[in-house]
């Protein structure tokens, strides 16, 4: 099965575009969770979140800064949150990795291999051949960065080449790139600047969009669909804390549930 | 101490700008290795190589996508290998981290609070906020990308943008971010293209280098430390698979010794 065939099926289950990011901060979890070991917390924490809003999401996106945050353990706690989603759902690794050829190589071992996320986020910067060993496998997908959410994205990604914002320059190049290539090239596009989103949709009808930035960030979650919803390739939006963070109470999973619930049917209201 | 402080005192007592770069693939081992589990392997591969090589490099930079690809004690082999290089030796975590700033700061919380590595490696497309949070401490450094080693490194990075090649106006941009930080700004600049390499020098009189694509990769030794280290800033020349492999027997820690003795001597030869 395809990476995209995957992702619509997922969709279709859960009757939605959400992606609920997975970035966990042991300081910002409810009383309950306080006086156990963080690489615990994390896990029960995670499990509760995944639990409570399965039904709303097609999609969960661990990023891997926060389980290497926990030492040691870390990346065993990564491997027991993704294996608890369930297989019909869509899991992306967002770790934003890019080098070398041969190093690549090992990250994409370490999230398709090792783990069985179904995607990874890449960083463009270094040019082609740190993207590609992202992309061998038919059934798995690279997010490579376009344009981000965050403040000083246009400080880089905005800068003219030749009449053309940089961003728009390299995904021209990614899609060039991925164009032989087994795996699916996806772009990772901001919330945030809903304009740049529906100029980059309608550029590039056909590529899966990864848009993070609604929620805590900013971005409005019916503009987003409108914007970027227009094409044939599928679009996965991101939220991470406005749903982990949504209660701090003993409810803190049911509050989750509800805040993925409205984020779900705001994303559909934007179609 | 500061990062350069540290670094310079390294490189004294090496006599040395040589890093050598712990990129440990166990199907690479020797013969004596091959019956151990992965995560042993790799422990007692770099403390052999961390200790034959100790007297003739500054500098050790694992590359954090090789302990990852080891699965879920990934990270703890890692953290046994730095805590197995001696403290008077600086340490960069090679993992060219790029996100927002609130996961940023778990990058560099994993790498300078977790463990005691005195740098990273970064990638600068998201701005200035994904690269702040490791330039919070006066001991630490961030290495940015500026011009990489590899094959495609100018599809993205020699684009023109009003005259000058991306990397450079980057370089510029990563000049300026760091002049407020408490910590050290540094560039990486490949070694295979010394015309660049030496622009750079002169251009950056002040900045720490930190030039990968010697040995395998197949920058010359003397003609780096003639274009770099022309500044009163300081650099480090990293080498990784020419030391690691280059004995493939019993005698594999001596032969890796020769390697980077050599490569020591052969750029003393180039200042």
């Amino acid at each position: 099965m395809t990476f995209t065939s995957k992702l619509r099926n997922a969709q279709e289950l859960a009757g939605s575009a959400l992606c609920v990011g997975l970035d966990p901060d042991p300081d910002r979890f409810p009383e309950q969770f306080r006086d156990l070991p963080p690489t615990v917390a994390v896990r029960r924490f995670c499990r509760a979140i995944i639990e409570s809003t399965y039904d709303v999401a097609c999609a969960y996106k661990p990023n891997l800064a926060f389980f290497e945050a926990l030492g040691r353990d870390g990346l065993g706690v990564l491997e027991d949150v993704v294996a608890s989603i369930p297989p019909d759902r869509v899991i992306i690794a967002d770790g934003k990795r890019g080098d070398i050829g041969n190093t690549a190589a090992r990250y994409a071992t370490a999230v398709f291999e090792n783990m069985s996320f179904d995607a990874c986020t890449v960083s463009p910067y270094m040019g082609r051949d740190a993207i590609s060993p992202f992309l061998s496998r038919p059934d798995k997908a690279a997010f490579a960065l376009v344009r981000t959410s965050n403040m000083s994205a246009n400080e880089i990604q905005g800068l003219d080449v030749g009449g053309v914002p940089l961003y728009l320059r390299i995904a021209y190049l990614l899609e060039d790139w991925g164009s032989g290539e087994p795996g699916e090239i996806g772009f990772v596009v901001g919330a945030t600047d809903t304009a740049i989103l529906a100029d980059i949709r309608s550029r590039f009808p056909d590529i899966p969009l990864l848009v993070p930035g609604v929620g805590t960030q900013g971005g409005d979650p019916a503009a987003v669909m409108a914007a970027a919803g227009t094409g044939s390739g599928l679009v996965l939006v991101n939220s991470s804390r406005s749903i982990l963070y949504a209660g701090d109470g003993e409810d803190f999973a049911e509050r989750a549930r509800d805040a993925a619930s409205r984020l779900k049917d705001d994303l559909n209201r934007g179609r």
